[in-house]
């Protein structure tokens, strides 16, 4: 993708006071919705000009390039803009898992009848992903 | 659902400074994401204790019953909460359309070469083509 792409998006885009914007991370081809997470413009600059997802980590206060220590990339399939241009949807293609726990995705756990259930899906183990903090 | 379900989930929920948690709503059995928007803890309990979502609208600062003007209604399928607990994942059926826009989804528009573009509805709906959505 180009500047000239990542210029119209950033056109487009309500920040928040902050700077920041939610974007909402999807699988492709299989509708799973990975994770949620925030970008800022220099995010939304690089994801669109390298093709690499890249979130502004909120607890680091840094950009977080997804997957720079465990390889868990998620390459961008495509960036779309909700009717108000405050939350963003990305098309990804995820490799390996999303979530920091080992799992696929985030939404493991459920609201149910006796408290909170998981969420059948596959797993991996956490610890052989991340040594330490970090996506 | 119970009052016993929502004191779990509400529970387990980090609200944020403002006493809100993003929630994306998602369509159950296509996987189209179809909108995100905010809760706050009365959202939260009255969508898991009537099984239909009721957000909170940040510019009129009152809770917003889904279609309860428009008919455009959401029922609640399943609650899921992310892995930090802030943010949720609604599995809907959508009655009709979700956004105020009359689009089926608010996520219409891509971040393309020549600027923004309209997203085909139908023919960008990952959980169609698998038949069932996973996330």
């Amino acid at each position: 993708m180009t500047t000239s792409t990542a210029n119209a998006a950033l056109a487009a885009i309500r920040f928040g006071a902050d700077g920041l914007v939610p974007a909402i991370a999807q699988q492709h081809d299989t509708g799973e919705v990975l994770m949620m997470a925030w970008m800022n413009r220099d995010a939304v600059r690089e994801t669109l000009e390298t093709g690499r997802v890249c979130y502004w980590s909120r607890s680091r206060r840094a950009l977080w390039r997804k997957g720079e220590t465990s390889g868990q990339v998620q390459r961008l399939i495509d960036l779309r803009i909700d009717c108000d241009g405050d939350t963003l949807l990305l098309q990804v293609d995820q490799t390996g898992v999303a979530c920091h726990t080992g799992k696929r995705r985030c939404f493991f756990r459920r609201a149910g009848e006796d408290g909170l259930e998981d969420v059948p899906m596959g797993a991996a183990d956490p610890g052989a992903l991340y040594g330490k903090a970090g996506g």
